[in-house]
């Protein structure tokens, strides 16, 4: 237990898989395009990743059971495409660089052993500290052909600039260095926690790309239910829990 | 000694054991627990698990003699259940979420090697900013058996939320790996950092569950003991000692 | 890609070789020092350094593709001297204690591999809150003789005292225990935190030890250069990027 | 150059050796003691211990050249009582919990690879914010011997209580384990972080428990000496040096 490791929850078949990773970060943007693609595909967990780097904490289950702390693995087979869509969600990141370098060193390893041809990281730009109404998508990414993709697509290429931090970033990295094309899709943010209007508009391009169909009209809801889990998160809040000490810090489904 | 290793202090004969781990936390409810059933049932200490994971620090005993500061395991010989009970208490825990995952996967390991068949964890829920007059008792468990014999002893399962962090909730993890059907009691409490009447509640359904003998009459001096040690801790926390560079941070027999 | 690790860019014949070690630090003198003479010989990368104990980040660039914060090898070959100056310039340090250890010996081992015949680390040394018009260079050596040469190009020896830390510190350290020669020098500097005056000081001392030719009528410029950088930079800190949970800071080019 | 290692200066020859800890902590007692000790008897220097553990700094000398930070250990062939005595100095102690573990092992690991007969750290004891004219010394001891002997001279058993930290406690935990008979001197002291008048009450006792002859009428001296010394301290302070980004924090010779 005492390294990070990737558990099979099930044995999958999968074809070219695609990866898109969708962790807590900036504006909540990754795990709500994380979690709404999970969903929207009706994907299915085959691999639990846990990690000493993740925080000493496990999560109490509405049935009155417990989990650790994790990143999940889903997967859909696509037919149409006849292409695997892998998903990475999950509660948190590593806490310390060493710890992100395992973490996501591990994660385009595992990717690799299934046979993945390209990964999509998802994240936030926060670019202003107001709310922004029809949010811009940038990438990057670790070849000239997925640019000139990403590109036709509207996304804004090399008009970012500074540092992406975590696996948004680092996963791009290692990829690069294990022969996987990979891209990372920002949504433009401000200085909101949960900002679903850059997840939604980071989900109208990234479905293009996976050329998937995702019911796009049902994109509000989004907005509108983190709104709302929001709000509830806020409330539950009052409540902390038994802890060790260490850093507190309240956690949530999303984030 | 730079590895969390735990030594026999003798060897003992245990049958069929159930672990109850008392450790420092919220409201002391852990620790409370967990030193006054030791105390209750005169159990003796066979095995201490050290870890430099723990802070760099000896206690002076009262005799002039010192100790590193660790987690203690005592035992008792339940001639009416024929079954042990192994209680765990200690100073501290692990600092950092690495060591975190360290000890506990070895007091998981090691209460396995004891042939161990269950495990209560102990600590406190704190839901307000409040004194409770009669605090309720949360539960989770990692098997649906379980949560139903908490259950009928009035443990409330499935209404609270959020973490549990430290050596209460991943002891529940690791053990769910190791085949070791476990739960953890969760005392409500508010902001006391020593609250005998949150361990009070527990461990009224703690001593049902256990199947064991406790004077519960004579619980209620725990709180005025505790109010009582509160008081000597803060006077003597005027005096400080020699102290390396590092976190510094007064340190009680009970925490 | 869990350790520290120094990548062969291309495979180079080097003489005798120098290094010069220009990394981040106060008044930023070591990164400007490094940076300008790397421009100036038009010198070539040959190997990059990564490291887990740098941040967990990758630097978004201009053509839209990214790269692991790093350190990097650039080489010249100088004809006139017969030897040949290695410039190691960089993003970042490590940024533990332990990670500097890790990082600074592999640097000097590395050094050593390519047959490195004497360095020099670059600094600043901050002994006033005021910017100084005329800074003086100071510096230390791990020998005797090279104190001596370094004395006759008026770097003042045995006047400063405290500590060096990091890289330009370390790498002394561990060059004497592998038996090369090894200075340090040091601009004088204020609270300024790009100061092209005290790198402009100590690269006209520098140029020196080193028998190169540098267009020292153009340093003027960096002054201006840095100024202008420095104003884009703050600028450009408004816009933040996908963060993972960790310590967040601006990253700069030179820095 | 990863691990903490102790590096042999020269071979030499001791005879059922005692050893005194003397590293900074509370009042600087530590390292006032252990100077001074060393001073007095002319000890030699014949190993060092180096510590990733220990900040990434190297200090400046006056004769311009460098060392890292590290523990000395010096030794005394004392020709009356047939017994070595060894004595530990040094700049600094490891920054965290996991490096003061291994660094204390290793000392005591090392002291026992030279026969060592018993150990004798030293330490502040803090139990007043005010200046104390006559400060009284504290001990603990490992075994219930040492413990009779510290009383007879007149050093106070039992009557301290709390944590030591750092190698002052650390080392007697250790010895313990390896069967070397171990003690800490504590002097009392308030808030001075130079504290000399609880240096020499330390060592009025520490010379009987050792059989050896110190000029003790000289003792006085230390008082001014570190009084002159701090205030040198606290100009130079004015001057900082090239830094790493890391924690910073000046550096004297005593501390």
């Amino acid at each position: 237990m005492e390294k990070t490791t990737i558990y099979y929850d099930k044995k999958v078949k999968l074809h070219n898989p695609i990866l898109v990773v969708g962790l807590p970060g900036i504006g909540t943007v990754g795990s709500l395009v994380g979690e709404h693609l999970k969903t929207s595909l009706n994907a299915k967990k085959f691999a639990t990743l846990q990690s000493p780097h993740f925080l000493h904490q496990v999560l109490m289950l509405k049935n009155g059971g417990i989990r650790l702390v994790n990143n999940r693995f889903y997967y859909f087979n696509n037919k149409k495409t006849k292409q695997s869509v892998v998903v990475l969600v999950g509660d948190i990141q590593a806490g310390t660089p060493e710890g992100q370098y395992e973490v996501n060193d591990k994660i385009v390893r595992f990717f690799k052993s299934l046979g993945g041809k390209k990964i999509y990281t998802i994240g936030g730009y926060n670019i202003s500290s107001q709310y922004t109404q029809n949010p811009r998508v940038f990438g990057v990414a670790t070849e000239d052909k997925e640019r000139k993709a990403l590109s036709k697509q509207g996304i804004l290429i090399g008009q970012a600039n500074g540092a992406i931090w975590g696996s948004a970033g680092l996963i791009l990295a290692f990829a690069k260095k294990q022969g996987i094309p990979a891209a990372c899709l920002m949504g433009e943010t401000g200085m909101l926690e949960i900002d679903a209007n850059a997840a939604k508009a980071v989900m109208e391009k990234l479905v293009k790309m996976l050329g998937i169909d995702v019911d796009l009209s049902s994109m509000d809801k989004i907005k509108t239910e983190t709104e709302n889990l929001l709000k509830e998160l806020e409330k539950a809040s009052g409540a902390q829990q038994e802890a060790a000490p260490g850093p507190k810090q309240p956690l949530s489904y999303i984030r």
